[in-house]
This record gives C-alpha cells, structure tokens and sequence, in this order.
C-alpha cells in the first residue's frame, strides 16, 4: 500500500460533504492521501497526536476543514511542521463568515493556507496540496498542469452561449 | 498564600492592556487570581497542560482572552471541566469581529462564556467569575451585590447632566 | 418535586424550538429546571419580577434565549446576582447577528455569558450550566465529564469515514 | 417653569456629548425637554419609573440614545405608550452597527423610532421629536419648516464650490 | 368617507405583501389610512408630488417601504414637514441590510423614523404611526393601550410551555 | 466659455475634499465639467431641476457624490436620460459601507455606475467619465490612453523595490 | 450581419442565468451585442485577448459578469479602453457580498461601473450600456426614453393596491 | 549569486510596509527570493509575463499582496501551476475585508493559498512559504523549526506578567 502524502481532516462527520471534493481531487490527481474526522474540541488529544506524527508518519502536506468557531487548521498548525491548507465549510447561521475569519485570521507565527468558503474551497484545498507537492514531485506537477489545460480546453469549448 | 481560584490568560503580553481590567475587578472582589500568558498557537503543550490541570490545582473558573483567531478559550474549554469565560481582545484590521466570531461560534458539546469584545468585556469576565463562584460562595455574591448597589448609586448621583 | 437550579425562559413561543436543546441537555443531566416564556418587550413587569425573586425562589443560574433585538438575556442580568447564560435565536432577516451583538455587547458592569446563535448554543447553555452547577455540586461535575467522555468515545469511533 | 414635552434620556454620561446634539435642536425650536442619564442595566428600576410616569408627568415623546447592546431605547418603549425614538450611540468597537441593530431590530408590537448612528442621529431626534409634536402644536411645526428653509437656503447660497 | 391620517406608500407592488402589516394594524387600531405604489425612481414627480401634498391632503403621517436602494422614505421625508416612517424591506440579495442602512443613515437635517426589517418593522410602522396621532388623538392612544394590554394578556396566559 | 460635459455634484460641501479628486482628472483629460453643491436631502427641487435639465444644458455625462443614505445619484439617475456615475463618500461611522449599499444596490430599471469608496472612486469616477465620453469624442479617448500609458511606464520604473 | 457594439461576457456558463437580463435589454433596445463565457482564472489568455482586441473589433462598451472573488471586470478593465461594467453575479455563500467588493473596490486608475448584485444588476447593465452609447447615438437614447416612459406608466396604472 | 526561490510581488510601492515582513521572515529563513511591484491593473501584462515566467526562471513559490478588489494573487495563480500565497493589505476604507474575500474566494479551479490580513498576515506568508519549501529543502524546514522553538521559548520566558 502507498504511504499518505495527504492528510485530509474534519471536525466532523458532517464537515464530510464538503471535504469530499478535496479526495475527488487528490484521486483525480494521483496523490495518496488518508482522511479521518478529527475534532479539535471533542478529540483534542487525538488532534495534537495525530499533528505531532504527521511528519513522521510521512505526511507531506495537511487539509483541515472545519465550521463555526474552526480552531481544528490552526491548532494542527500549532503542532507541525507542515504546510496545513484550511477549508472553511459553510456554518448553518452566518454561512461561513465566522469559519473564514477563525482559520484565515492567524496570528504572526502560525500560518495556515486559506482556501474559499464551502466545496470550491474543498477542490482548490486539494489542487493546492497537489501544487505544493508538485514543486518535489515533478509528476504530480504535471498532472496539476494536465488537469488545468483540460478544464481550459472545455471552457473553451463551451464558451458560445445559447 | 490563598490558592487561585481563577485562572486568568491571555494568548499574549499585548493582550494585558484589556486583560487587566478582568484582574482589577477580581482584586475589588477579593477573588483570588493567577495570571499567565499561554498562547494556544505558540505554546500548544502549555495550553493543553495549564487546562488539563486547572481543576487540580484548585481553579474553578478560568478567563481566556485572546484576539483575531481566536483559539485559546475554545481549546480550553475542550481540556477542562471548569467554566471557561472568553474574553474577544479588539483585533488591529477587523475590530474584534473576528475574535468574538472564533470565541463565540462554538459547536455544540464545548461551551465557552464569551463577553464583549475589549474592556468592557474584560470587566465582565471578571464580574462573570464572582457570579459563578458566588453560587458557591456566598461572601462573592454578597460583594458582587454590594459594588452593583455602589455603581447604582453613582449613576443615580451623577444622572442630572450639565 | 425537585425545587429547580435552573431557569430557562425565552421571548416568545417560536424560541422554544431552540431552546428545548437545553432543557434536553438538562434532562440528560439530571438538572432540574424550570421553563417559561418571559417578554422583555411584551411583559416587561413579568420579567423584572421573575429575575428579582430568581435567587429567593432557589433558582441558581439562568438561561435566557431571544431574537433580534434581544434584550432578555441583559435586562434580567441586571436584576439578578445570579449568572445569566444568553442563547441568540437565529432572526429571520440577519440571520441571528443582530441577536448576537445585542446580548454579547453588554456594557461594563453587567455581564451575560453569551454561547453561539442558534441550537449549538442552546446545547452549550444548557451544558455551560452544568459546568457553573459543578463547581458546587460534584455530581453535576462528574456527569458533565461522563457525557462528555461518552461523546469523545463516539467521534473516535465515527472517525474513519466511509 | 414649563413643562417638559420631550424626555431625553441615555444610558450613561458619556453619551452626553452625542445627545447634546438632541437638546441643541430642542433648544433652538423652542421645544420644553428635560435630560437625564438613565441605564437600562445599571438603574433598571429607575428606567422603568421613568417610563411608566413619563406620560402623567406630561411628557409626550421620549428620545433614548445607547450604544452597545443598547437595551434602553426598546425597554422604555415596553413601558410607555409614547412614541420613543433611539438614538444608536457609536460604540468603540464595531463603529455603532451593534448599537444600530440593538435599537432598530424590535420585534412586531414594541417599535422604536430609530434615526442613524451618532450625532447625525441625535440631530434627527430632536426634529422627528418636532416633527412628532409638530402633527398637535402647529406652532412647532411652523418653526420646524422655518429652519428647514433657513438650511436651505444656506446650502443654495454655498453650493459653488471653489 | 373619512379623510386618510396616514398614507401608506411603498416603491413597487412587490412590497405589498410586507406593507399589508403596517395596514393590518391601522385596520385594528381604526385608524384611517390610504395605501398607494409610489416608486421613487420609477416615478419621482409622483413621489414629490404625492410628499408635498401630504399635509393640505389631511395627512398626518407618512409610512414609506421600500427595499435595496430604498430611497422613498428619504426623499419623501426632504419634502413634507410630516413624520416619515421608514420599512426596510427585506432585500433578495443583502437580506435588508442594505434596505435597513439606505433607510436609517439619513444625514443631520432629514429624519426618518426607522423601524425594523421586513413584517416585524411593518407591524411596528403600523403601531408607530398610531403612537404618533395618539398624542393628539387620545382615543388612538387608548385604543393602542387596549391592544398591548390585550397581546399582554394572550403572552401571559401561554407562557407555560409544553 | 467651454460648455461642461460633465456635471460634476455632491451631497455636502465635506464631500468636496472627496469629490475634488475627480475634477483633478477631468483638469487632467481637458474634458469640461462643472461643479456644485446639490444635496438631495436639503435641496431636492434643484436636484430635480438640475437633473431634468442636464442633457438640455448640454451635460453627456454626471457624476454624483454622496455618503450615508447616498440618495443623490439614484435620484438623479431617476430623472435624467444621461448616464450617472455615483462616488460613495466614505462616512463617519460605518466607512461608507452605507454610502455603498445606497448608491449601487439600485432596482431594475435605473442604473447608477458605481465606483470605489472614497478618493480612488473619485479618481475613477473622472476616469470613466472620459472612458464614457471617449467613445464618442476620440481625442479624449486618445488622452485616457496617454494617461494610462504615462502611469504604466512610472510603475515600471518604480517597480524595483528598495 | 450587424456588428456588435457591446460585448457581453462572464466567467462561467452559470453566470448566465443572471446576465441574460442583461442581453434581454439590449435585444428590447435594439443594441447589437455578442456574448461569450470568458474566464479570467481559467482562460486567463482569452479574456486579455478579448479586452485587447474589443475596440478594434468594433464594440463600444462591454458588460462583464461574474460571482465570488470576481476578477473579469477589473482585468478586462485593465485592457481596453473602453468602458467597462461590472455585475455581481450572487454567490452561494456570502451572498454576492465578496462579489461587490471584488469588482467595485478598484484602486484609482482603472475604473469598473458596477451595478447592483444579481438579476436586477445585469438589467441594470444592459440600460447603463444603452444611456452610454445613447450619448453618440440618440436613437439608442431615444429608444432608453421610450422604454422608462413606458416603465412610469405601467408603475402608475398598477399604483391602487388591493 | 543565488537564483530565488520564492517571488515576493505587491500591487503598489504603498504595499512594500506590509509586504516587506514576509521579506524579513525569508531573509531570516535564509530563503533566497526577489522583490518587486507588480500591478494587476496598472501593468498586466508584466504580471502575465512574470506569472507566465516564474517557473522557468527558478522560482518555486510566488507571494502577492493587494489590497482593496484584489486581483493580482488570483490572476498570478492563474497563469502559473507553482503555489501561489496571498496576502490581504489592509485597504483604508474598508479594513482589508474587501481585500480578503477579493482573494480568498476564488472559485473551485484556481487555489490561493491565502493568510490574515496584514503585517501579521505577510510574516505568516514568509513563514508558509518557508514550510512549503521545506517538504523539498529539509534545511528550510529544519530553520523553520528552529525559529518556531526560538519563539515558543521567549513566550514561556515571557509569559509572567507583571
């Protein structure tokens, strides 16, 4: 079995429907990955554990997407060394402002890689762990590169309206 | 020496400046205090270690400030039994929006207290704790009455304008 | 019967949607509690003689839900040395931000312990309870923990995904 | 001494210096008022005899200015049947929006009047307060249009620029 | 037929379904009313037309809905001495945030009396105008007691839940 | 005399600090314009007058400046066949949010071109005054290209940092 | 064939919902246009192409639509000389919000005329593009004329509610 | 001298305050970068060329500050497949809100890995883009390390007040 590069995280099980794109993508793209629900408030010691190996477990680069007050990317940044890309899932009142704000708004020492609110931030989330990669793994640069000419091709193609 | 009852921290030293004026009201109150810096990004394993033994050590309600992504009262409350009150230190770019946001928003199953953004929330947090502990100690209640009745009488001395 | 520690009130029928989260915390709990819809705008004399006998009748802190312009939760606060937990309900407009800001921004000197809008908050009012509960009562404290186990347990297991 | 039509009333000294504007209008339409600080949480029992006598005492419309959570405007009105305009004091952190949807978000069967953030605010007060008294004293009315045509009058005669 | 006191205007007949609250209660307040679509920026000479004339018209009051951009209130309230009572009414895109800020931020000189978003502001604009003509009208000022007394009462008998 | 092109008004005098900006650029692109003061609020006859008799008086093109309940260029937008281009002007309490909300979010029907907030939208209102204009008068759309291409070239030579 | 005057384009096929009521206007004012899906992200050659090559294919105006961090606008913007208008299309999380900001916020040099959010945005688009070339061709202006006349009277047959 | 590896480009030489953090981090990282303005607007087609040419010329990551409709980390992103960073400049009138959705709302396609906004926001760029290039250059990741422990010992140094 391929080791994970890709550690793909939720605050829940409902963080799922979203995430799920990141994998869509990181498949697409050939990047091996794992994913687990890993709550930074109701499994803490599990979060600071599983950030703490990560690296030596042979992760590369971490996905973390949590909701609502979305400590879950900043807290795993606390505890790694690597690069932890953070998607804000969309929250049922404010519809992922406060998400947004609780992941991007770090402070000076602990960055994490903000991606859009909701599923087209789980697509770039994954994209961007393959760009990431792809600046040490040639074929995963190219496969990156491959993909982006294919949508481009399609846009392209469907760009007469009517 | 007394034993602290309430543990008071902030996610840095800038955050002093709002963070004092929950330990004055402790002070007026005669609530014994313990105050530290522990920084929920920088010093992860502190945080963890400072919550997970606060009920041993003999706290009973802690105060967590902390500005922009806010984590530290969140992540807290996920270690500790104890009542957890955040305080959301005014951020430079969002004016504490986004530190009330990442305090406040939690998910269900970890509650955090949260009081205004700045001062007047740190004030609060301080007169929140003699509230909780007064439940328990009637001395507190009977003080935090007694510096209501004063306020009040104040207003009401100074209430004729010009 | 069982003299109740917690009051839960709430402006209006339509809250109790939200609100009967935390009696069900409550119940789970083994807290007892009282329920009641009380008008800040509506029945404003119901109010201030509700929160002034709360601490006379054996009440012990009080939960408060309200929407929009949300002045319960604040008002009775400044009628009680109890603490007071404040729920903002969802609004139908601003989708619960102005019922946020107008419990949270409490000035100097009156404090409302405010959780998240909407049912995550009602949850973590009624558990936030508990926690002010247990620093006098043990057995709160102790099924507080348990709960709070049990729930660690089910994320753990819940945790692979698909 | 005449009697007070307009009751001018906030929630603290400090929000003098925007009501004064209020009284300035009062002032120069010739309007009787009288000005007192009255908290909704520091001196609730005071606020609500405010209200509840500010008819037999003659007063025929109430301008209440706050900020933050600005409970005095909506909780005068529970216990009055005036018409009560609100003032949203500017508040120190998030610029009077928090003041703004305190004031302005009552639910259906408590309305107050609300005019904008700030000392623009307080200034519309005191003319909707004429306006107001204006539809039962004709003479106010007419000296309400007369300082409107003075003003602009004044604006025709600026409006080169340069 | 009896002459209108209050003239209930919004910009488009999409409005109405917001407006028919603020008519709904000047039916139950008996209070004479006229209703009509005036657009301001579809039909500004009827706006001004229809503001101008208000007063020699026998109106007293104006009530003015409008949403997004909503400058009838305003502009209705540049050209008549009457109280203009402005609804926002909810938005499509912004949720009547923009409706409620185009409404309320009226510069020093231009009061609008604004009420809340949407149905609860309509009602409210209803209850306001009735508040208004009550303190010249004291059979208005009764029947609007009687019928808070009345909501008094029905909040009261229903507020044991369950 | 050169008759004006553009008609270049605004709310306040205050707004003149703002709106000069756009005047700037007009001196710049030797495009004739006229200046005044028309407020919405204070002055609304000569706001109708003004913009009824625009295109008569030989205007092509106006620019409009407002803040808060920025009702002027919808207004004027409402009763002139000319294309409207609108400044918010940033205001005291909510940094032109308002003015913003009130000046872009207009019904269908009548278009207002909507520019930044503040001084770089009045740059830009001058700016695409003469882009507007250039489509019919290809000397100015000849000066609009030197002008851009003059500010491309200094960027570039200052493009080297430090 | 008529060649076109307004170029209409968007960033993606599901932009179109919104902006053809942007074309149906201009079909309604008989305005020759074309219309294209044109990324900026994901055809980034494309749109520079388009934006450079507009004036010399014949347009006069081009009409750019597109939601969330909407860059087409602006880059388009960046590229012709000729005026360019900007429409937000709505988002599916902040509500078209970020997509505001996005195009209106443009630093001093390279203006957007941005409309309104949504539907009512790219009707808005299609008259603005009209009133602009209706100052080179006063049967577009005349035609403009026409179609408000008509709006007015329709608005004033429909003003009797009920 | 050594080839750069991270690209350090801003819209405007008024960014250089902010963006130079990120520089001061990569020189302390001993990260090899250059610097320069690069504006979306003013000189999109040296952006285009710079985005077109970085990898080829050695660079590995590219970091864009902006501020206001923020277009130049989008636009990089999409005509490059190295990871591109974005950095909010606080904008003057909105506080870098505008700023922030403008680049991290972009859709599902074109990632940017974006960080708060400001000075606090541009360290974390140097720091991401060192922990990037440190999944390739262990030195990078091991010095990143090294200051990570160098700051977690100050704050424990720190971290008694008072």
């Amino acid at each position: 079995m391929t080791k994970a590069w890709v550690g793909v995280i939720m605050g829940s099980t409902s963080d799922w429907e979203t995430m799920k794109e990141a994998c869509a993508i990181l498949d697409e793209l050939q990047v091996p990955y794992e994913k687990k629900v890993v709550s930074a408030h109701r499994t803490p010691d599990l979060m600071f554990d599983y950030a703490q190996t990560a690296k030596s477990r042979g992760l590369e680069v971490i996905i973390a997407g949590a909701g609502g007050a979305a400590h879950l990317p900043g807290m795993v940044a606390s505890k790694t060394e690597l690069p932890v890309i953070g998607v804000p899932v969309k929250s049922s009142n404010l519809n992922g402002l406060d998400s947004l704000l609780s992941i991007v708004q770090m402070p000076g020492g602990v960055p994490v890689a903000t991606v859009a609110i909701g599923k087209a931030g789980a697509i770039n989330a994954g994209l961007l762990a393959a760009q990431i990669l792809g600046i040490k793994y040639p074929e995963v640069q190219q496969r990156f590169m491959d993909r982006r000419d294919a949508v481009r091709r399609k846009v392209l193609e469907d760009s007469e309206l009517g």
